[in-house]
């Protein structure tokens, strides 16, 4: 596969060390070993047959290769993985192993094994990147910076409350993330424990507890809401992640110059253009969010499946659910990385809030004008100064105080003071710094 | 559009009748009269200005096709809503209408108005759903009938548990659908409460008590985590009704037989085929859902929104969003008749249940058979005596006992008892019974 | 439904005009009167019935209301047409009414023709994008701007250039529209013509031939190619028109303000800033190709349909696809209104060209200077030339000429004039000529 | 990765074998080399300079994994590839190395490379297909069968003419996978041959030519139509597959038994449940449909990308367009192996046209009995008849003849060798065989 120069680089590095197919086979095994250690403590497997099993499999050399290429015929990693697990264990122990398990039992519970530290993983990233903003918002709460509306300037803010924004939605997305559960899956062949009778669930409920995920109420074969759940979380996580960098990249603008990534030897550099530095980790970002959107496409169409198993419905998801969090967890550390390097430049801030040669303090303008003038007339007029300003070059306060309508009321109902504060940016932020104020308290919860 | 004969059959009459545009005009009247309350009580707007636009705007007829024919220049219904109620406002009160908000505040508030019925009219058909299911569970607990992997026959089951099934996907996405939020949306221009400073966070919050909304931590003007936490519940429980259309399809085929839809006058009849009786609400349920699964794909894509606005992902929201919401209701309209009417046909079940000569019950013999003649020749005979069961056409049990390996054992090591009931599907339900307990327990918390 | 509101602005108002429930009714009936036609020319239907059915039902005024009423029962609008059609036709009529057809056929062929008029207006808008686009390509052949890479400026070309690959995005999707095929739909209950025998198929050429659709190889109630084909050429389209909205919408940035829409009375003013002009047709183009992404998803998820007929496959793919269609015309009307109008400002490209103090010439002279210095210390002398050059605000050249390294080999091995020219963007422009030729050649074709 | 054992079961295991990251490496290779060539042709890089890279690089180990790690900080391969390339070279070749080209530039017409033999690959698949349809086609001209829609029996057709629709569906595929361009890419930083002047364009036709690639219009870095022709084009043709296995699956069930998935040793065996044989090659088929309608979905998400290079958006489109391909290689050698090997059972098809009792024959009779005893009546006679066939066991034509009404009419107007023929399913196929001829021929053509 060429997706180790494809799609590999939007992954998580660490992840991708940790995740793998012989991880896969070890989290098979997790769940077979955990499966006749909760059979024998209820009786149901010889004293001592899994402590055997252990013994035998664990110091096993599985054949991940063989067991890719034995897929082929039946559908599924579980089927080889099993037979050739059986093939090294004594033959009196054979007849105990899988005991009452299905080939999706194993798959589906080694899936979830296999995402549990992925999953905290993640929260961990996304706990880091709480952090990190908040030393953002906190050292940028009086920074201010327009705001944009369908990409025009539109009114003055603070960076500090557009990184409270981004923060929230991250953490929205780490809150609901933390909530999905990974249920063990244990049904038998058609999810009602054919052979094991009301102990099927009594085993259910201590595999789940033994292997650490959480029991569901009944086997979920064809139930995938967790699966649901799971992968649109995932999904929102990496939206949250995609705000972020589509931001930024856009405030990296050359015209912009708000912010830029953080610098790192070589990092954004391109091999021809030396004056260029590239939003490379946006660029990463949003290209892993997307695959990941795509991918939870996949899952929502998948969610129907039929009976008691899935005709490829559910051999669809596991590459997508897989793959997602992978993505995630790479578009994450860049996340990361970025709100803890993030270059911020107040200076540019400012000089793009002059842009508009006051034109965007208009509307505060207009406001103190309608009392006095009347709306329309106010409106008219802020914008005709506004105009002035940008044509003659000059401040928005004089065009504005040299407009003839302005100037008949000037010391009567209208204040010079109030004037300039009106139109002084600075002094218009409305509830940036409440809001910043607020996020960190919802933040701290 | 023609969509009245492409689109509408598959959502709920009862919310288009109550979900249409005016509806839409209310609910953004609603959120405007609601601010300007909010705002006389915090001595904002003069007293009395609220209780005047009310009287005014509540009798105003407003044209809705002018407001849709308003929208293309300002992109979206609030502008020209917002022009065309002030002008039916007495110039007093103008400078007060529409104050502080911006054109998002209105839309983002009026959609979650909107869809509040909506939600609640979904959990209503969610516990409709489940009163009519777990009656179907109770009155099937003991019902036999085959389960199905890959589509073919594999064990026993009862018709029960395959309801608990379908149930508790029901109820999970029932509950997920209850915890999510419909924020109220208020931030004005570029989501900082310009011109309100710290009052806009108060205003925010006194206008999600009095609209019945919840308060969101900070505007979510371009942090559309809601929107993706709604979206996708929505598309949740399209699956799990989607899930439940599949099964009851699948199970009405001809060769099948176990369910039939209900019956009713006309429906599902084919006009040129008088033997047939189509599965017409799956098809519908399954064309719902389906279209659901798209809309929720373009939410997905449109989760990260530019700087204080999107530019079109914003847009692309409104209508797959309520669309969502009406399919889903068109659809759980649908689950809930299948539910509270199906057809079960037990009889076809146990008819089914012998169609592989008992081959199912290959399973469970070779399990009986496999401590005492070994694992290998106990898969090996029981499949023989199945198909010797199938070609001669006599009862599994008597092909069992006839053959030569078996009947060396019989009344030695095996018992002819064990053997009987090794063959009776309805002796082999595993945890069918106490899986539907255990879920009716849990739909019942 | 509030999609007055939230969905037809994004659509062509043309088409919602000429496309609406009576049209469909019309398209059935179209069909319906053709078969009968098709039928009493080969004698299957007795002398003068198609022409006294044409009579009948021509005049008679159907009730779409009562038709989408009765689609609840059948699952489409076929089957409530047939009855209400049939019912209006004299008794001896009756029997040789819709006579060897199916739903499927009379929908599927409905849709064709409900289609054509659209595809043929699609056709229009984008020639009539093309020609707006050669005559921008012309005018601005020679405009230079810089052209910019993950957002950051990078190198010159021109605007001339850039509207042409536009125009090639939109020329490619043009043919590739013009090159799907809408077949008329006509196979009978199970696809085979039951009752018609061979005649079927020529029942089903003619019926083409009457109807101007095309002639598939076989009925194709299952076979979904043509309707994959058409939904994601309409996909197509609208990729190429939201590529221009994205472009558009980036290059009105404030900071940047290399083009505006198109101004008109009243379009993308902001309610409360009067300074903002909003890129609106952008957004809508860029809400409208994202809605019809989502129904592509929906059409590629139901390619694969059942056996002889979808079970919920078929009916999710009504909506999206005519939606898709007139999503797509109402955002191409906006892309030749903004390719007809758009404001290009050649002063502002010219300053943002020098907003890197002349960084972006860093390539280009750092090719000069390479066969003279080595290509390492080129790079790093190019850009610490393009540093000074910002830090100090004077023209890149200077700052190159003082650099120590360069002014060593000046009139040496570097000429003067040269060093000029490579920092001039002017006459750095690469085949931005030649490519707005090559463009317009094959825009010809 | 445990995509070895989770998505690469899915692929043509061929595919995988020759399309792997050193085939990147080497596609990458190509590119330059041939660029380097075309550049010493017009004389733009000293003669023999190309050979010597050859000779250099050809032999050159290149470190993939370094590769890799160096995408992290450009964002794509080309980079480190490049750089790793460069080092490699002679001092003196080092500047004509990547001359006039950017990373874009390599890995989109990389990608084209590494596709162009899976192209290849697919077409002969998709050919392998055909012959093996028209084969099954021709075998059951005459094998009849029940059509089923909605999932019910309808009326009698032939197994040939099934096959002769999916073989037009997979033909309709191929065609349009045919006429789709696999371009180069050459355009240089912002795709106007900065620094080539008109040279460019005609290096990037001598590119084409040499790489046996297809010559653009103009370089396409933002405008990805070719990548949109391209992913949808595989995926209908992943449709095309998924729609033979969702029949084949549903042909399979064990109460239909019409068809079975050719056997092999262990190929669709349950490990627990002997008597199943599992459509294990549907299962892979449509497991591997459905991850390319979500790849697909990332390509239409990605169709716009701005300005001159995307930020995210090209980098989506790596992985999903390469992943499409070899999952679509895999899912068509699965549906050629289904199409030689198909069991087809024409003894369960006889059986199951007899389920309904005749029932399914009541359309062709009430046809038969219409004009003598009216459509009402006919229609009412018929379907009693069948409920009478099916309660009493008796044949449909005896319970016909013995119906009162009948009766009477009997030898007068209806004639008793009319009334038996119209209830024999294989005296009523319609245009069966003609479809099956005129599919040959189409298919020939």
């Amino acid at each position: 596969m060429p997706d180790a120069l494809l799609q590999h680089p939007f992954m998580s590095q660490t992840a991708l060390a940790e995740c793998h197919a012989d991880s896969m086979v070890q989290a098979m095994l997790a769940f077979e070993l955990a499966l006749a250690e909760v059979q024998e403590a209820r009786g149901a497997v010889p004293q001592g047959a899994s402590a055997e099993m252990r013994r035998c499999l664990e110091s096993h050399t599985f054949d991940s290769a063989a067991i890719a290429a034995g897929i082929a015929s039946g559908g599924n990693a579980a089927i080889p993985f099993v037979k050739q697990a059986r093939a090294a264990l004594p033959d009196a122990l054979k007849r105990y192993w899988h005991m009452g398990a299905t080939s999706q039992d194993v798959i589906d519970s080694a899936l979830m094994l296999l995402l549990k530290p992925r999953l905290a993983a993640l929260d961990a990233l996304l706990l880091r990147c709480r952090t990190a903003a908040i030393t953002l918002m906190q050292a940028h709460e009086q920074t201010v910076m327009v705001g944009r509306t369908l990409m025009q300037q539109a009114l003055p803010m603070t960076f500090g409350v557009k990184v409270a924004h981004w923060a929230i939605g991250l953490e929205q997305a780490r809150r609901r993330l933390a909530t999905v559960e990974l249920p063990v899956q244990f049904g038998g062949a058609v999810g009602v424990h054919s052979g094991l009778d009301e102990l099927g669930l009594d085993f259910m409920d201590a595999l789940a507890a033994r292997l650490g995920l959480s029991a569901p109420v009944l086997p979920w074969h064809t139930d995938r809401q967790p699966i649901h759940a799971l992968g649109t979380a995932l999904d929102a996580a990496a939206g949250a992640a995609e705000k972020l960098a589509l931001d930024i990249a856009l405030l990296t603008q050359t015209e912009v110059g708000e912010v830029a990534e953080p610098s790192a030897p070589g990092m954004g550099e391109s091999s021809s253009m030396p004056h260029k530095r590239n939003p490379v980790r946006c660029a990463m970002i949003r290209g892993a969010a997307r695959q990941v959107h795509g991918h939870a496409t996949v899952l929502l169409n998948a969610t129907a499946q039929p009976l008691e198993r899935g005709l490829g419905e559910w051999h669809a998801e596991w590459s997508p659910l897989v793959d997602s969090a992978l993505l995630l967890e790479g578009a994450l550390e860049q996340a990361a990385v970025l709100l803890e390097g993030l270059e911020v430049n107040p200076e540019a801030m400012r000089r793009n809030l002059a842009a508009t040669g006051g034109g965007i303090m208009a509307e505060p303008v207009s406001r103190l004008l309608a009392p006095v003038l009347g709306q329309d007339a106010a409106k008219r007029i802020s914008a005709e100064a506004a105009e002035t300003a940008r044509l003659q070059g000059i401040p928005y306060t004089e065009a504005l105080e040299a407009h003839d309508e302005v100037k008949a009321e000037v010391n009567g109902k209208l204040d010079v003071e109030a004037l300039r504060q009106a139109t002084d940016p600075a002094l218009y932020l409305g509830s940036s710094l409440a809001q910043v104020r607020r996020a960190m308290a919802w933040l701290d919860e």
